[in-house]
């Protein structure tokens, strides 16, 4: 609620929170959605949502009615070409289902998945829409091993009986689950492409169209394997397809943030359906696709720095981990010299090689680890750790954490965890492949 | 050794491991370094390192020295124009400082500052080598906040009596320490430049010479501040000067590794000695340069992942640290669903800021966090952590022990965290500021 005087003011207009009013002060006019009082500040300070996506504070009782809000508008059928390639939609929550709640001016998940396409009817031009289906509604920051078991299964599920599949999924944690899916979709014969929004279908830059508009196009293009397809530039001219083992979310709004690291983009798309491929790629075939979910999440994660201390470690070794993935310095590296030698990284890491498989990843993100180049490296490479070649950290959590899952002998799980089984690692990483 | 019949033909040719030599095989020639034989592989393969700094196995007796190795040469005596601006050079150790140990094929720390000059003849055309100094030698890899204690009390000393300071460093964790010495430097009035090396100094891909030259150039302009001075492209045309605040290794190899990330580059340094300054710089004053390096090490790091276990935190509440980072996802997320809610992020998260300050970051590097977009977020704003805008994981974590040497109420900690105090909080990133 307002103050009264604002409240007094409204409702001689008829105005309630959500309505597209207009604002008269100091001789301008401003034009937006009645957003409803925040917690703290003026209690007399109207709030209007203006079409830049932005909020303005404004302290005036001259106000106006433009329009009343809308009821929720009904989704629009969905009808397609039947002579179009039919496609999955696999839904799952995140920005690209999300409107503004004006109830708390925050973001929540609100859009049921025939709204969210009927956002894009551009799609319809290309594809034809068999199934939606809605495994669970989370935001990606709480996505979890057993949602990618589910979803590995339901997408096998559906890809078998359509062209391709696309899923609408938080960006937050995007990467993880296209890295899960590439590993659980073993023999994958078709397109599985991934596929969110930075902002809110609300907001004037929004990106959840274009995105989702490009994923269509490309699930139905002739190749086989797990992409994230998201905006190329913070333009609104393309998208990229980043294999899904290759790609880190690497802004926290940007539309293009999420990038290839250490890969070429598998291809760019326009939204006028043509598709530039970047790279080989596997063609697509009728082969059936099977899951294969068997995973173990006793795997742990460590980024190292200066004056870190080793004995974190033990907190692994205690829960009975299986795997552990130290995120080290450059080519690889964690500090060697200590006070005393039983409070080095070298020593924890040996105590925990002989419980769990030990992975060394570089926190510099791009660029590969190499387990000889220096004197240091050697004493890593001694204690039994394993330098995860040019693996991002992510991918290299999840694959630990998939081979741990299998019945495999140890000796197997090390030799798998440098071995390419879904693109996650590069042989030729070429100059290009930095910062692109 | 290599194999008796390897051994007796470099005999019979009075060769060395470490001579350059001339090996014919399947009609070729081949010239490079011998290296000594491999731990492993046929013990007949002689291996040679080549000018193109890679190393090739050969199976031939064909071999023929061409000069034997040099005896470590004497350093030239560094003379330099007294007329020139004098500058203070700080060697610490790491590859600028490295040469390749042809017993071990590997690298080893090795030269004197006095050699590591002798390397780049060109820096005594713009700077007048007032003072070397070596307060320890050390890969960054084991740097440790004491060193970076020592190292900025020797910088502030150095600084005050000469144009500027040069500080020789390994890159692994150079950016740690231009954070660290950024906020013990509080009124730097003098420029210092933190330089290193991502290949040694005996491959043709060196990176020194030119870094050096940079450095010295910028360590005598007309700024003040702690930059990190390195490649700007993969080509030997110029450096970039980056804010030590605002910068990251980002390539585990590459020359140009080093990034300004959420900033501008402070200037771009071409060996000839012009300088374009890409930003606002204070400018050099006579001031005296003090240090202040209180500081708290006990400030942990947790990056969070999907299925990541919370209970980490009590590591550090047992260990009685006084401050925690958690690197989240997008925008500064944890995950906040779990199936019993004492197992939660965010009720670990609230346990820990009883004790100690939380800071939240990124793990997508670029961007800002922000604490009130998503009602996720406002979960967690409410445990008392705090979202640490723009800075970087590494610099967050660096101030937070700083803030909590000092003699600050917890309040006071809380709100310096977010304040910009040494660069490493940019209000308005613009659109050039993502994988420059």
């Amino acid at each position: 609620m307002y103050g009264r005087e604002v409240e007094t003011a409204l409702k001689s207009k008829n105005i309630s929170v959500g309505d597209f009013i207009r604002a008269k002060w100091r001789g301008s006019i401003f034009e937006g959605l009645l957003m409803p009082r925040p917690d703290v500040g003026d209690e007399n300070m109207v709030v209007l949502k203006m079409k830049n996506g932005y909020n303005i504070g404004l302290k005036t009782l001259d106000l106006d009615l433009v329009e009343k809000q809308k009821t929720t508008e009904k989704p629009l059928k969905i009808e397609s070409n039947p002579a179009l390639p039919p496609i999955s939609v696999i839904a799952t929550g995140g920005t690209i289902s999300s409107k503004v709640d004006y109830k708390t001016g925050g973001v929540h998940m609100l859009m049921s998945a025939e709204e969210i396409l009927s956002t894009a009817p551009e799609i319809r031009k290309f594809v034809k829409i068999k199934s939606i289906v809605n495994p669970f509604t989370i935001a990606s920051e709480d996505i979890n091993y057993r949602e990618w078991v589910k979803l590995a299964e339901i997408t096998a599920k559906q890809v078998n009986e359509a062209e391709g599949a696309v899923i609408l999924h938080g960006t937050d944690t995007m990467h993880y689950t296209s890295s899960a899916l590439s590993f659980m979709l073993p023999h994958l014969s078709k397109p599985v492409v991934l596929v969110g929004a930075q902002r809110s279908q609300d907001r004037p830059s929004r990106d959840g169209v274009l995105n989702l508009t490009c994923a269509s196009i490309f699930s139905v293009s002739n190749h086989a394997g797990v992409s994230i397809v998201m905006h190329g530039t913070s333009n609104d001219d393309y998208c990229l397809a980043i294999p899904g083992t290759k790609v880190r979310k690497m802004h926290t709004s940007r539309r293009d943030a999420f990038r290839p690291i250490n890969a070429k983009p598998r291809a760019v798309i326009f939204p006028d359906g043509k598709i530039e491929f970047k790279d080989e790629v596997k063609k697509r075939s009728e082969d059936e696709v099977k899951a294969d979910t068997s995973f173990n999440p006793k795997v742990g994660l460590v980024k190292v720095h200066p004056s870190s201390d080793p004995e974190i470690i033990d907190f692994f070794i205690s829960k009975n981990y299986k795997g552990l993935i130290i995120e080290g310095t450059g080519l690889g590296h964690v500090p060697t010299q200590t006070i005393r030698k039983e409070d080095s990284w070298i020593e924890w890491i040996k105590k925990a090689s002989k419980e769990m498989v030990v992975g060394i990843t570089s926190q510099c993100v791009y660029g590969r680890t190499h387990p000889s180049v220096y004197s240091n490296l050697r004493l890593l490479r001694k204690t039994g750790a394993i330098h995860c070649e040019d693996m991002l950290t992510e991918t290299a959590l999840i694959k630990l954490s998939f081979l741990l899952g299998h019945d495999y002998e140890r000796k197997e799980v090390e030799k798998k965890l440098v071995e390419n089984l879904a693109g996650e690692i590069n042989k030729r990483i070429t100059i290009d492949e930095f910062l692109n």
